[in-house]
């Protein structure tokens, strides 16, 4: 059927929903343990980097340093390059750390609140407020993080360019409590949105109230391509210096969801003076990144065009199963005007619309048939979607049988989580 | 010559400065280039882990769990075990982690005062002032990184087993802005000190003003014999469960001087609400271990007896140059009255006294004759040791011949600079 439900008569609604009602139980009664909650690689992607098992087999930096040992803090410089080629900045501005890039974040966060940025009038813990701004839908650990640390989350709008500079602007520019804006530029988790260059050039070069303003720039899907339309992200930093706030972005990537996704190497990029200052604080608190597993990733991959060809392996991998969300949701939910989704062309996420009021129980309806769904609302601030409306849907992980079956089922869901809710409306 | 310098006339003095200031040029002739600096493991100790880089051979821990994959922030069972086995603690009080246990180190700290422990009254960065005691001579990370929190440093004075217990309490009973501790209970750096069980017993049963009191335990050295005699830590969580403080100790060690220094696994030893409460912070910092390394490291060792194994051949690699930093000191040295030395049966250092108010000029004279020494003072808090006469020694990381001529030259130095402290204190 593709008349859009809004059209139909109450009665219709009436019958369709005890159709829907027979196919949701008899998709109760399949029993199934499905779950789409994980933006984690499959293990076949994880088979992709086998041979880094092996590695390395040299002992040394080309600068000569015994990888084994302690120190280097920035990281070697071979897997500063590849870094650099990858995300389009120089190597001097990259810091090559751990297996995580959230950590990286949080450590600048820390810093932060504990000392202050070179432009902070005072340590950011000694504010009374400071606000971040959200781009909305987006990742919910940045947002568990900064609830963490009491800094009050303010939504904004995340379009398919990018957050809407004039509304981020007239945000920024009187309020010196709000110091930061937390962005995935590139195939953004979960919309898939790529921040264009016009939109990122806007947010490098508007005025803020706030000196030491800063943007985490979460480039965590720079080279996540599922196309052949091997999208840029816009030059932040290039951007930023060009404007004059050449502090105001910091940019994080890892090779997470490229090698191992727990055993991977992370970078943070930025400006000399951002660079000196994270450093400094890292001094305190590390014996240097492991150089071993730095060196092992620059033997496997030899240079950047060895990530970008082994990323190709990835997307044959999983675009077939982002191609089968997008099957499923079209093939029950076209034309009946209730859901919107997204078609990414890269990243992890589809991230899916239904009718406001709804997400929740198409959630609760899933879960009942042995789907897992990420939480309604944990694309949001605080857990909470003010329309609960937004599902984030992760088809990497399982199978692509399973993601078949599990999407069949929430598409399902979706449409009587609709019916239901106009059968209320009209009701009422 | 063996008699004490304080017994020489000034005139024997004066002829035996002209003696010594000829040999001191003549190791200035020779133009070495040593280094004593460094508490990092030679070459030939890395290569003994050298099997590490061609493991794992599986992909799963015991648990089932995909080890190259995100999640498991307390790190995989098997390398939890082994630590725990080497401590003396139990596996679930055991924390596995990355490559840096000063990074664990930092993350306690950083959320203590961010958060405040279970305990707290409230974040210790909202107090006015903390405080923490600092045995000294002691490890300079610990101090640099209180130094960068504005934590403030008491320093009380190292033993043999340990600090003085009614020193230490003295200094926490009244005053509750003392909240810490920081202690290297075996083979302490640079004092090769082992805190004995009843010196452990009192720190850990005191009444201390402070209710969220913590002593960092950081037991780095826990399996670093130089002998056959295996030195076992104190029990810290036993004795502080036992007398009602179960949260006061924070254990911290890694495997940074057992396989490759940089690229090992930390681990953190707590009570249940310590380690609960060290998780929960860490849930917002992290994607879990490097869980590839982890198995790495367990499928490398076997189990606690491999790694022991692996500890004697590292003394035998070491202990050598030990013995030469003693026969250096002792055969120049011995019997002048001037310098006292430890000899350690375990850890990384050899802390050396010379006459107080010399130890800055022997190190630059050992410096003007190519010799590097850490700075003086640098075992203390602020850098600055009020005595000016502890020297740390690091012989691990030069090779024998190396250390050998380094510690003929320190000697050397040793006597020109209290000759010419003994001579200007009597013409003065």
């Amino acid at each position: 059927m593709t008349t859009p439900l809004a059209d139909l008569t109450p009665e219709q609604l009436q019958a369709r929903l005890v159709e829907v009602r027979s196919d949701y139980e008899a998709l109760q009664a399949k029993g199934m343990k499905l779950d789409l909650t994980r933006g984690k690689p499959a293990a076949d992607q994880l088979d992709l980097s086998e041979g880094l098992l092996r590695l390395p087999t040299a002992h040394q930096d080309r600068a000569g340093t015994d990888v084994r040992n302690y120190g280097g803090l920035e990281g070697i410089p071979e897997i500063r390059e590849i870094f650099a080629d990858l995300l389009g900045v120089d190597a001097d501005a990259v810091v090559a750390g751990g297996n995580s890039s959230l950590t990286m974040m949080h450590q600048v966060l820390v810093g932060l609140l504990l000392h202050g940025a070179p432009d902070s009038p005072k340590p950011w813990a000694q504010e009374a407020t400071v606000k971040f701004l959200c781009p909305v839908p987006g990742y919910d650990r940045h947002y568990t993080m900064l609830e963490e640390f009491g800094i009050e989350m303010v939504a904004v709008e995340m379009h398919d360019d990018g957050p809407d500079p004039s509304e981020v602007a007239a945000l920024v520019e009187d309020d010196p409590s709000v110091k930061g804006l937390w962005l995935v530029p590139t195939y953004a988790n979960p919309t898939g949105s790529v921040c264009s260059t016009e939109v990122a050039a806007a947010l490098m070069g508007m005025h803020t109230a706030a000196p030491d303003f800063r943007i985490f720039w979460d480039n965590a899907y720079a080279v996540h391509h599922l196309t052949d339309q091997e999208t840029k992200s816009a030059d932040a930093l290039g951007l930023a210096a060009a404007s004059g706030h050449p502090n105001r972005p910091i940019m994080f990537a890892s090779t997470s969801k490229i090698t191992f996704a727990g055993s991977g190497v992370a970078a943070l990029v930025a400006s000399a003076e951002n660079k000196a200052w994270y450093l400094k604080r890292l001094s305190y608190a590390s014996i240097g990144p492991d150089k071993v597993n730095q060196l092992r990733h620059v033997e496997f991959f030899g240079d950047a065009d060895g990530v970008r060809a082994h990323m190709r392996k990835h997307a044959e991998l999983i675009a077939p199963k982002f191609a089968a969300v997008e099957e499923a949701l079209s093939s029950r939910l076209g034309g009946l005007g209730i859901a919107e989704w997204t078609e990414p062309s890269g990243g992890y996420f589809v991230s899916l619309d239904v009718p406001d009021g709804t997400a929740t129980r198409v959630v609760g309806l899933a879960k009942q048939a042995g789907i897992a769904l990420t939480p309604a609302g944990a694309s949001f601030p605080y857990g909470k979607d003010p329309r609960d409306r937004n599902i984030r849907l992760a088809p990497t992980f399982p199978t692509l049988a399973e993601v078949e079956a599990a999407m069949a089922g929430v598409a399902l869901c979706v449409e009587l989580a609709a019916l239901e809710s106009q059968l209320a409306a009209a009701a009422g």
